[in-house]
């Protein structure tokens, strides 16, 4: 099993001066493939760590899972006379998923099955069919979250990716508790997708979906994909440190989510949901 | 048609104060579906503009396309009755592509069908699967490029993006000329991924495949994907802001490629194909 970052050798070039030969710490890539029933379902190309948390959360967002009884177990695949590069099989890159008899798996899932089934004809219809496919909705989520904890998010969130940010190669994302402010998980990868879906999966696979009075707080922009994996697992709102797209914003105010982005500093942007923001006196 | 950026409505909140409410500007994201023959045959999800150059840069990157010749024609869906969100059809959020009869149109490509198909086994296979899967190798591309030219890449690509760099929202991607160091194009997108494609597929619909002597220079990281797209496109050297991850590293080690990152300031990083980057007196 490969680590959370790799080696190479490296060459780092300074105008005017002699190229200097030096090891390089990089984030890992690795291709994880997911099969369910002895068939493969998808391949993504992930940062290894949390792979069981990568699958279970793939299986959230992509609709095919909503409840942890739903989901048997998960193991990597149990061949033999590999796990080496070499080998050319690497059986920690091969998860065997086993899900429920009642689980309908989808045919031939892509990464966005519900983007390519919800078609594309526009983006009204990309929005009501992802509101109307989620098993949970979080318009009546009571979420309150004050202004003062909010812009300390990002700092939480980066001191959680301390220990790997040293390749700054890594998404990350962290999901708080709204009520005691605890963070309750962080997870990194090169995808910031896949950051999403290892913190939504480490939520099924802890019996807490749906992931009522959270806040899900990820390092970069915000796109209608990350915004719909959200309301897959049922959280009431999304920060972010950079900017969100306007189809990611459309959806929030659809599904009645809290968007909030540029978190940096002492303010932010509220993109929709405003009414789970608060400012207190203490906040000032 | 959409706009590449849209208007929305948010609050900005800054701690102690009252939040100030006011129209800000996002980049458009909407879903767009490539048919083949009548059947969709993927949705990406993309900031609208060079429509074309992204469906043409897709099948190039997925292996479907190689020359020009096998692209008869690309146009936006010619349904009437529609044309607004509320029609529940935008007729430019489809395309109708029509390939030369010999090409070949895989049964279900989803966005990453190379990586798909290519089997998820281990890293080495699919980096073997991308490099014997390329039309086209770079490894015996003769540009040179000097440090001094190099570390002006990323304000150039800058530059190229001002317009719309206002959202803080969209990646760019930029492919110079090796020898006389002009911009040939440059894209931007949601997607990082879509706006490399972009720059490859206006390489196919400018007949310029194999992209040989050139460099492309993207405003983030650098994935596995990213370096594969650019040998897809016989780009012999990509350059990018920020770190590779260690797949990026290996696929470029292995097909020859120049892989440079953390291009900033006077310096940057070699991680492959060093041999290609030169310090000419002039530039220290």
């Amino acid at each position: 099993m490969r680590g959370v970052t790799a080696r190479r050798l490296v060459t780092k070039v300074t105008l005017g001066q002699a190229g200097v030969r030096r090891p390089d710490v990089l984030a890992t890539e690795e291709p994880l493939e997911l099969r369910i029933g002895g068939r493969a379902m998808a391949v993504t190309m992930r940062t290894p760590g949390a792979d069981f948390d990568l699958a279970a959360g793939f299986l959230v967002s992509e609709g095919i899972v909503t409840h942890t009884e739903q989901l048997i177990s998960i193991r990597y695949w149990p061949g033999t006379g590999c796990g080496t590069r070499d080998g050319g099989i690497d059986r920690y890159n091969i998860l065997e998923i086993v899900l429920a008899g009642s689980v309908q798996v989808p045919g031939e899932a892509g990464r966005s099955r519900l983007t390519n089934s919800s078609c594309g004809l526009c983006a009204k219809s990309s929005i009501d069919a992802t509101v109307t496919g989620s098993a949970y909705e979080v318009g009546q989520d009571t979420l309150r979250i004050d202004a003062g904890t909010l812009v300390a998010l990002p700092d939480r969130l980066r001191a959680a990716q301390e220990v790997f940010g040293q390749t700054g190669g890594l998404h990350g994302a962290a999901l708080f508790d709204g009520s005691t402010h605890e963070l309750l998980v962080s997870r990194e990868d090169v995808g910031r997708h896949n950051a999403v879906d290892k913190v939504i999966g480490w939520g099924l696979r802890e019996r807490r979906l749906p992931l009522r009075g959270t806040v899900l707080m990820v390092s970069g922009r915000t796109s209608f994909e990350l915004v719909q994996k959200a309301l897959m697992a049922g959280i009431p709102m999304l920060a972010a440190v950079s900017a969100p797209s306007s189809l990611a914003v459309d959806l929030a105010v659809e599904s009645k989510m809290t968007l909030v982005g540029f978190v940096r500093g002492r303010s932010f942007v509220v993109y929709a949901g405003g009414e789970r923001v608060i400012q207190s006196v203490r906040s000032g």
